[in-house]
């Protein structure tokens, strides 16, 4: 693999982005990763284990020179730290994203990007249980997708150079307009966590003569609210910025709900046989 | 582990029937197996995996000489089989089940149990994806719970027969009355199953700009939609059989969900970060 750029600025060496230097570094394309995170012990692990050759305290020292610089932090903080770096990046810098949510970011990056330089949304498409630089591994989005979502500041080579970073990477790169993705998205992300969430919300909560029902869950029950388990915060965050996307979501899973409730009702034999074929169908087509 | 009874029929040699012959047979607890299956392929099968000594063409002739009757067969076809048998119960015979859904079985049992014989209703928690006598084994019930429920014509001597039937499959015995069950299972059983199948119905069926949204899924939604490949007849049966208890627990989570739209349409962030949080402490209480 040859070199793609010289300096890039990573913010936020967690999961994703100590993944993303470690990648690129091994795929040898690029020369130099400054690494930039809030929390100092974290990025202080980060060049202790070599995924990084030098560590910013300040963030806008740390992007001066850099080609590209990838913020991966939590999705309400990517145009905050935009706005905090602006003043200090180079002419001709890229800057690109690893957000979940893609058509408030773009809209607020844009804004915010000083003119002579580009924001690329994106939006890799990986991810364990596990966060924090000690996680950070080259191979996370080795054949997974990373969605771009070009905006009104994406230039032609800006665009080609974060999906080479991606395919260098070792993701499969694919682009979409920002609400499309939010709305696909919404449906097969979004809306599974909001699922989860809510059903063990709901289990928890439900009153069967006053015991604990949750006592008598089995496997099953843990392996299909495992998602529930995720960082709320985050979770909180993502259904804000995706906000419409979500609530249509949510808005086509209670009519589907209260069709099968219906069928149910209805003793509908018949009905509820195609309803949980026709699911069946859907869930062993993507095996 | 010492005798328990000499004779046991099991009607329905699959998955829970063999593993439970199986694990009787290797804990000492019976002396004589015979089994009977519509399946006669699965039945000639268990014969030469050595899983019952003998094979009943006729379910009359095979429980003619039995001490307990198991009979492990879809949940709508349980009442139908003890009447086929019950002109051809011995005095004194028990009849168990291990049918998922409990009220409705253990009325109909209950009528149909002639005068002189018990019937103990029961569910073991316990089964894997595959179902066949081939996938049977005798671990299957080790440290999971088996509940009984039992009803007017389950004697004391049958209860504790059977409880110790299954605590020498080396299960966790409790006992709950039937109504009490199908309200514990349809929270954390049925409703999942419901939701799984719902949530997957939803997101295949949603339009977003003629694009196939599954075909971006990752291994979280797969995992969280696993028991959507679940048997389709068997989960229509359940939910009609357990109708009054699941449709109260759709409308619970139906009022969850509605109350995390609600947090999510008015930006309420203290109300979706409490939501999230009480919902992952549950999930983390139940590791």
């Amino acid at each position: 693999m040859s070199l793609i750029i010289k300096r890039l600025a990573v913010i936020g060496t967690g999961l994703i982005g100590g993944s993303f230097a470690l990648a690129l570094r091994e795929a040898g394309a690029v020369e130099h990763i400054v690494g930039i995170d809030s929390d100092r012990s974290n990025l202080e692990l980060a060049l202790s284990m070599g995924l990084v050759d030098e560590i910013a305290e300040d963030a806008c020292a740390g992007v001066s020179s850099a080609e590209v610089v990838f913020i991966s932090v939590p999705v309400r903080s990517i145009a905050p730290v935009l706005a905090s770096i602006s003043a200090a990046l180079p002419p001709g810098c890229i800057v690109t994203d690893g957000g979940s949510v893609k058509a408030a970011i773009v809209r607020e990056c844009d804004a915010l990007i000083p003119p002579g330089c580009s924001f690329v949304g994106g939006h890799p498409i990986a991810g364990t249980e596990h966060s924090g630089v000690a996680a950070a591994f080259p191979g996370l989005f080795r054949g997974k997708r990373s969605v771009l979502t070009p905006g009104a500041t994406s230039d032609a080579q800006a665009l080609d150079t974060v999906a080479r970073l991606w395919a260098a990477a070792g993701a499969e790169v694919c682009r979409m307009e920002a609400g499309h993705h939010d709305r696909i998205f919404a449906e097969i992300s979004h809306l599974p966590h909001a699922i989860a969430y809510t059903l063990v919300h709901a289990v928890g909560t439900a009153d069967v003569e006053g015991e604990n029902v949750l006592s008598y869950t089995a496997g099953g029950f843990r392996d299909f609210t495992r998602i529930a388990s995720s960082d709320p915060v985050m979770w909180r965050d993502i259904s804000l910025m995706n906000k419409q996307a979500l609530l249509a979501s949510i808005d086509g899973f209670t009519a589907s709900l209260a069709e099968l409730r219906r069928r149910i009702e209805g003793d509908d034999c018949d009905g509820l046989t195609e309803f949980f074929t026709t699911a069946k169908k859907f869930r062993d087509g993507i095996l």
